[in-house]
């Protein structure tokens, strides 16, 4: 397989009265000596550009030829070897996109930057998006400003990386979008509104690559836009990264794969197959618990402690600021915490009269809330509670958890003890405390080495795409091998979840490592 | 080789919870199986429109696929299958663009039009407007100017051919353009600049196909632009539909191809090869001849005959008018009559004294002028003379034309009377009479049978390469098999134009069926 974009050394003989062949007749012709299949087609806008540099070079130098899939592009030629070639992958996240900046011809990265989605003012989450795509703004739809808003913010990416390397967006020769299946709709200004809706099928989950200049985007104009293949609704290109960054297509031990936001993606298996299936797991899980919940960034608390015996708190925020609220893995260490000081019961409820509670219970207009952080401590003078109404989508959320990965273990007949390693994705993975997930009963209890926090899977895989050049084959097995399991309709799940709204467990058996209070 | 444009019959099972590949992908893996070699791609742009239209017809109906040479283009679908499917042939003229609009379905021709080209105020003759090119207009270069018009004129044909037939230029799947290589580079916005400077390069002869809407046309806009290809800086398109119109790449039989505007092409050949020139023919056989020439339209004297006894002139105009000027066959006539009538003599020169003159001739600023219609009879009441000067210009072209004719068929070894047919194209071809033509000595004295108009033979290579499967295939050997003769540096085009310039030829051998006035 070709690396994705190449340069081509070409000398050629100047024209003269007894050789009249055109000038990119000329270049293409010495260039498609380097091709056995298909010669490199020019497109129409780069015949004028390639054209006129070539002759202004005299007639050598090296072409710069895109291997999109079904024929060659030579899209640009140059009288001197570049030093790099800049190429941009991109993350394509719900609240945020991270970009790194890559050198095409070392595969080094050359810098990362993240910027905010641009579309989160019409929408947190993706269904409000959705729905608002189709809504009319003035004379645009809502789709069209989604559209104008991450295309501004992919930008505005693109312009940060090269701005501080010295470089411009123009000399960007390649984009490899990973996101979910819905960002990838709006990425490309496509309809998302089948993929709420049952069956749940999205426009299109493997776009032919295309041209950077179809999409208005100010890159090389030429550059190849890749985006990476969705499998349905539910999961998306971003999980296909994850696979390809994970590398569990090529192990031969059964591995899985877990990416947790509002929905949890899961995919098990090996070299030999692949089983993939996507679940609401709700909010809670995204930073979105809790009045005082958000996503982790400066001042949330990561992590905590609640010391069974006398009930004291230990926190520590991001960055060491003070606490401006919660979000996930501080939850699930909360959360695990009151349950091992006995603070909630099994089923998630407090215990007023426990005393490692006392004088962090407060009642209010919804019930009873914990005290996490009093008031005086916090940056806004306001305690950060969890509330019982958290703890009850927490719970919603972890059996939700546990149950797609019951389910799907058991319909491909592997055992939990059976999985070599369990790759966790994203920022989920990175701050979340696996031996915490097995108290509550969200992930298996198994030792803790099987867990691996994987980073931005979604962005690497993208990375890999571009740089690597077995990931697009790799890429195209994946697609074709994943089964997708739906679990909206699956019998098993729905039992599964009901048995998994306890801590850890109703049948604690599947939990030895963790103690039970099931008598209170 | 495949149809250009094609419909495929698509029957899908809807999709379903179990089955949840993305609409777009549904179609493609159905059509694909239609495919052995390439499977087709849709472009960005046809993403939401196919998918859409694929979804409302309910997963059935007909996907129309172009046949691109890299790869084929899934570009729209149909719910029901279309009727006809319009596409549009195209002659680039320099003065004037003809087309016609086809159906890909049955291969017929629904309509045809022209209109002048909208280029012609910024010169009439391809030199002025190369060099308009270079110029600055405000903000826009003589080159935008130029493509503007041509792009103009040609949605002006589209929409007037479709608008007859109650169609749209929206459905209008597939344009080929046929020109000489200046025009194809103003169709194209690729500066002329070398096209007639030595070594007289284009900057592209074969330009890859590409879609309408990458040029602006208002066609459907996935519409496939195929641009005849050119063999050099004065042998286009026009030459290559030419020869494919005439068939002389099939013939066992070596035949002759001409073409004769401001410069006379030539091919020579049959099935095993080809052979081209071009050269200066000069103005005079294009209608810019003479203060009274003028191109092939109502009112200009097509044909004349002088009495060879009592010197009286006959005439026809074009549609009966009353005269208005004269044309380019109108003057071929007029000087091969004035020749048998002895008012000129072998090298073109007025007798005065010839009686046969005897009231025509009039002594003008620079010299002899022969009245062809007196005052009382021409449209604007001034007589239409034909002076020294203008039969100088002919004697000049009409000895240029014969030189390259020797010459080309000198350099292959082929005897004008091993010509099995010579084919003469345009307007040229269809108004001039072979026999006067070789009175001059400017055609080879052959029997008449032997010449054949061929009519606009750009327009009908154009219409072939949309309608039959076999001419795009032909198109790609021609180029290939053609040899081109440069005749600028000729040494023995040089010395044939000196002894051609005589009518009918200072080897009067070469003309035995003409009477040789030598004595005089």
């Amino acid at each position: 397989m070709q690396s994705l974009v190449k340069l081509y050394h070409i000398e050629c003989r100047p024209p003269s009265l007894g050789d009249n062949t055109g000038d990119l007749d000329r270049l293409q012709k010495v260039l498609s000596g380097y091709f056995q299949g298909p010669k490199p087609v020019v497109p129409f806008t780069r015949i004028a550009p390639v054209a006129e540099a070539f002759r202004s070079a005299g007639f050598k130098g090296y072409g710069l030829v895109i291997h999109f899939p079904d024929a060659p592009q030579l899209v640009d030629f140059f009288a001197e070897a570049p030093g790099i070639l800049p190429a941009m992958a991109l993350d394509l996240g719900t609240t945020h996109l991270e970009a790194s900046l890559l050198d095409l011809l070392s595969g080094k990265v050359l810098d990362r930057a993240a910027v905010e989605n641009g579309q989160l003012e019409f929408g947190t989450d993706i269904l409000t998006r959705i729905h608002f795509a189709a809504t009319k703004v003035g004379k645009q739809t809502g789709l069209d400003l989604l559209h104008e808003r991450v295309m501004a913010s992919i930008q505005r990416l693109a312009l940060e990386m090269t701005g501080r390397l010295g470089l411009k967006p123009v000399q960007i020769m390649a984009l490899c979008v990973s996101g979910n299946t819905a960002m990838t709709h709006f990425f490309l200004k496509l309809n998302p509104y089948n993929l709420c809706r049952e069956p749940y099928i999205p426009m299109v989950n493997r776009p032919d690559p295309f041209s950077a200049s179809a999409l208005g985007l100010d890159l090389h104009p030429a550059a190849i836009v890749w985006v990476m293949p969705s499998i349905g609704s539910y999961f998306g290109g971003d999980l296909i990264a994850g696979i390809l960054a994970s590398g569990i297509d090529q192990q031969e031990a059964t591995c899985m794969l877990i990416d947790v936001g509002t929905n949890a993606e899961v995919v098990v298996g090996n070299r030999e197959w692949l089983i993939a299936c996507a679940g609401a797991a709700g909010p809670a899980l995204e930073g979105g618990v809790a009045r005082m919940g958000m996503r982790a960034g400066p001042g949330a608390i990561e992590h905590c402690t609640i010391d069974p015996d006398t009930g004291e708190v230990e926190y520590r925020t991001i960055g060491g600021a003070p606490a401006r609220g919660i979000c996930g893995s501080g939850v699930i260490d909360l959360v695990a915490g009151l349950y091992l000081a006995r603070i909630i019961d099994i089923r998630g409820k407090f215990r007023p009269t426990q005393p490692q509670a006392e004088g962090r219970l407060v009642l209010q207009g919804d019930g009873l809330a914990y005290v996490v952080v009093p008031g005086e401590e916090t940056e806004l003078g306001k305690p950060i509670l969890l509330s019982q109404v958290d703890i009850d989508a927490l719970m919603r959320s972890k059996a939700a958890m546990y149950s797609i990965l019951a389910t799907i273990t058991n319909q491909v007949g592997v055992l939990f003890h059976d999985l070599h390693r369990i790759y966790v994705a994203g920022a989920f993975g990175k701050h979340i405390l696996p031996r915490q997930a097995i108290v509550l009963g969200m992930m298996p209890d198994l030792p803790l080495e099987v867990y691996a926090p994987l980073g931005n899977s979604s962005l690497a895989g993208a990375e890999l795409m571009l740089t690597d050049e077995s990931a697009r084959e790799r890429c195209r097995k994946v697609v074709a091998k994943v089964t997708y399991l739906e679990l909206n309709v699956n019998q098993e799940f729905m039992i599964r979840f009901s048995g998994s709204r306890f801590i850890p467990h109703t049948d604690h058996a599947l939990f030895p490592s963790v103690p039970f209070y099931g008598d209170s």
